[in-house]
C-alpha cells in the first residue's frame, strides 16, 4: 500500500471533482458579505457580462409598467464591474435585521447568486437569502440553543382517500421525555406547501430560540399539505418534479378542512401529546388563515388557540362545501365556547386588509373578543414570521 | 363582509407577490422538459445576452487546459436563441436513465437554471438536476409505495464534547411497529455533511423503493456528519450562512471514528433497534469509505456488514491517533471475527483505483474474504447512487 499524504488525497480530490468548480466556471469571491456597518456587498465575477443588476426585497420598490397597469415592483441597482472582471454592489445604507431574499440579473436574466449556496423556494420561483442578524431576525438564525428535531413524514388522509405528507416539528426534549405536549397546527398560503413554514418561515429555528429563551412553551408544530388535492410539495411525490405553478394545486373548496380531523387523529395517535381543546391551537397565513379560521368553526370544540395571519377573509357561499355555509352560526357556537385567543394580524398594505378590517368589525358588532396584531408592508413572509414570533409565544 | 369571488382572490394574490415573477424577469417556459424519444430540452429566456451555454453531466466531457495542466473537463453546449429571445438546447441523443446535473452558462458566468426549482448543493456549488427515469433511475424517483420518515435531529457526543446534527431515516411502518429494526450507518465523503447521502444520494427513495420492491430489509439508516470538528451542515448551526469550502471542516485525524460509539449510543437508547453486530452495518463513499473501514477494523464486534465505495484506502500512520496504527494486526482480529459482508466497489477511472486495488491484493494474500463491485468512471456521486442500490440488497 502506497503511502499518500493527505494533502495528496486532497489535491487529488480537487482535480478529480472540485476542481470543476474551481477551474471551469467556478467563482472564489465572497458574495453576499455583511460589512461590520451593516452594510452588505454583493459580489458576481462576470468579465463577459455587458450588465450586471441585481433585485432584492431590501431595495425601495419602483414604480413599473406593466400589463396590469401601474405596479409596485422590487427595486433593482446596478453593480459595478471592476478590472477584473468582478462585479460589486454594496447597499448604501446599513439594512435592519431581517431575513433578506435578492437575485442576480445577468443581462437581463434572474437568477440566483452562484456564490451563495442558501437559497429558498416560494412557488416556482428561487431566491438566494441571507439574514442579517440583530433584534427580531435573531431568531431566525441557528443560535446555541438546544434544537429540536424535524421530521418529513407521511400519513394517511382516509377522508381524502390519499397518503400525505407532512412536517413536524418536535422541541428539544421531546423524545427522551414521557410528558405530553401541546400541538401547534400551522398551515401554509395559497402556492404553498408542507415545506413554506420551515423553509421560509423559519419555524424550526423561531421555536428553538423562543424555547430556549422560555418565551414560548415547548409545543410540537405540524405543518400539513393544505392542497386537498397534493400528495406532497413538488418533487416529493409521485408527480415527480414538475414546475410548481401558484395556483396549481390549491382548491379552497373545503375538502381541505373537513379532512383536517384525519390530522388532528394522526398526530394524537403517533405522538405524546395532550389532547383537549386547551392544547391544541391552529393558525395560518393566508389561504391558511381562511383555512384556520374555517377549521376552527367548524369544528368549535377543538381550538382553544385560533391565529389569522393576513387571512384570505373572502365567503364561500358560493361552493357547495358545508364548511361555508351558515358562517355567522358557527362563528356564534365557536365564541360562545370561549376560545382563549382569537389573533389577527395584518399589514397595513396587504391587499386584505380591508376584508381584514370589515371582519374585526362583524366581531366587534358581536362582542366576539379577538387580539389584533397590525404591521406595516403587505402580503410578504417578513410579516409571517413576526406573526410567527409573536403569536407562538401566547399559546398553552 | 364583501363578496369576493376566488378568481379575484387569486388575481390579488398574483398582483400582490406572484407578479413580481411574473411581470419581472420571470419566465414562463418550461426547462428541462423531457422528451418522449429521452431526449432533453432545456430553454432559457434571455433577449439580452450575448451567448447561452450549457454543461452538465450527459454532455461528453472535453480536454481543457487549466492551471493544473490538462484536464477532463464537464462538456459544454451552445444554445440557439430563436425571434421571442428564448435560447434553446436539445440533447442529440436520448440519454440512459439517471439523475442527472447542469448549470447554464450566461455570457460566462454559471448559474442554475431560473425555470427549474430542483437543484443540489455538492459543497459549495449547486447545480440544477433531473431525472431521466427508467432502469435503475427508477430507484431515484418518489414512486408511489409507502414511504419512510426522514428526521434532522441532534444528538450530543460526549467524545467530541459537542452536540451534533444526524439525519436519520425510518423505513415505511416503523412507528405503528413494535418491532425491532437492523441499523445501517450510511457516511459522506470530504466536503460532504449529513444532508450529502440524502440530496444527493437520494437515501430515502431508494430505501423506499428496494424495501417496496422487497429488495432490501426495512432498516434504519443513519447519516451522521462525518466532520469531527462540525456541528452541523453549513447553514444548519451557529456558524450560520457561511461559504463552504471544500475541506473546511473535513479533519480525518482519527477523533470522528474514535467518537463514533457515541452515534451507536445514541440511535441504540432512541430507537427501537436489534442491538448486535448482525444488524449493524457501515459504509460510506471516499473520506466515509476510509471511515468505514478504520472504524470497523477499531471496534471488530460492531459490524458484520462493511461497505467501502471508491474509498480513500490512505495510510494515516504519520497521524498520531490511536485509530491509524496498526492496521493489519486489526483487520486480522475484525476477519478472525467473519464478518459476513466487506464491499468493496470502486470504479475503473477513479484516481482511488489502485489504491483499492492494492488494497485488495493484501485482502487477497490474507484470504480475508470480500465481495467486490466494479463500474465504469470515477469519483462522482452517479456511481455512490448505484453502490447504495446494490449494497443495501444484500443487508441483514
Amino acid at each position: 500500500m502506497k503511502r499518500l499524504a493527505i494533502l495528496s488525497f486532497v489535491m487529488m480530490l480537487f482535480s478529480a471533482s472540485y476542481a470543476q468548480q474551481a477551474l471551469f466556471g467556478g467563482q472564489d469571491i465572497v458574495s453576499p458579505q455583511i460589512n461590520s456597518n451593516n452594510t452588505v456587498t454583493f459580489r458576481l465575477q462576470a468579465p463577459q457580462a455587458v450588465k450586471v443588476e441585481l433585485t432584492g426585497d431590501f431595495l425601495p420598490t419602483q414604480k413599473r409598467q406593466t400589463p396590469m397597469g401601474e405596479m409596485d415592483a422590487p427595486g433593482v441597482a446596478g453593480l459595478t464591474k471592476n478590472a477584473q472582471g468582478v462585479w460589486e454592489f454594496t447597499t448604501p445604507n446599513a439594512l435592519a435585521p431581517e431575513l433578506y431574499s435578492y437575485s442576480f440579473i445577468i443581462d437581463g436574466v434572474s437568477v440566483t447568486d452562484p456564490n451563495n449556496v442558501y437559497m429558498i423556494r416560494d412557488v416556482g420561483s428561487v431566491t438566494s437569502i441571507f439574514i442579517m442578524g440583530g433584534g427580531r431576525a435573531d431568531l431566525y438564525k441557528v443560535n446555541d440553543v438546544p434544537h429540536g428535531t424535524v421530521a418529513r413524514r407521511w400519513y394517511h388522509s382516509p377522508s381524502l382517500n390519499m397518503d400525505r405528507r407532512i412536517t413536524i416539528y418536535t422541541p428539544p426534549g421531546y423524545e427522551q421525555s414521557k410528558g405530553e405536549y401541546p400541538v401547534f397546527y400551522l398551515l401554509h398560503g395559497a402556492g404553498g406547501d408542507e415545506e413554506a413554514w420551515i423553509a421560509l418561515g423559519r419555524t424550526s429555528q423561531i421555536l428553538d430560540n423562543l424555547i430556549a429563551q422560555k418565551k414560548a412553551k415547548p409545543m410540537i408544530v405540524v405543518m400539513t399539505n393544505g392542497n386537498a388535492g397534493q400528495q406532497a410539495a413538488p418533487g416529493e411525490s409521485v408527480k415527480g418534479m414538475y414546475k410548481p405553478s401558484f395556483m396549481g394545486d390549491t382548491r379552497m373548496d373545503g375538502d381541505f378542512e373537513k379532512a383536517f380531523p384525519d390530522v388532528i387523529k394522526f398526530v394524537e395517535s403517533n405522538y405524546h401529546v395532550k389532547k383537549n381543546k386547551a392544547n391544541r391551537a391552529i393558525a395560518g397565513l393566508s389561504m391558511g388563515g381562511f383555512h384556520s379560521m374555517h377549521i376552527s368553526k367548524q369544528y368549535p370544540d377543538l381550538f382553544d388557540y385560533v391565529g389569522l395571519f393576513s387571512a384570505a377573509i373572502m365567503p364561500r357561499e358560493d361552493v357547495t362545501s358545508e364548511i361555508y355555509q351558515n358562517t355567522d352560526e358557527k362563528l356564534k357556537v365557536q365564541f360562545a365556547q370561549k376560545p382563549r385567543l382569537y389573533y389577527i394580524a395584518i399589514g397595513t398594505a396587504d391587499f386584505l386588509f380591508s376584508a381584514n378590517t370589515d371582519f374585526r368589525k362583524k366581531l366587534d358588532e358581536n362582542k366576539y373578543p379577538y387580539t389584533y396584531y397590525e404591521t406595516g408592508e403587505g402580503h410578504i413572509w417578513k410579516n409571517w414570521r413576526i406573526y410567527l414570533s409573536e403569536f407562538a409565544p401566547l399559546l398553552f
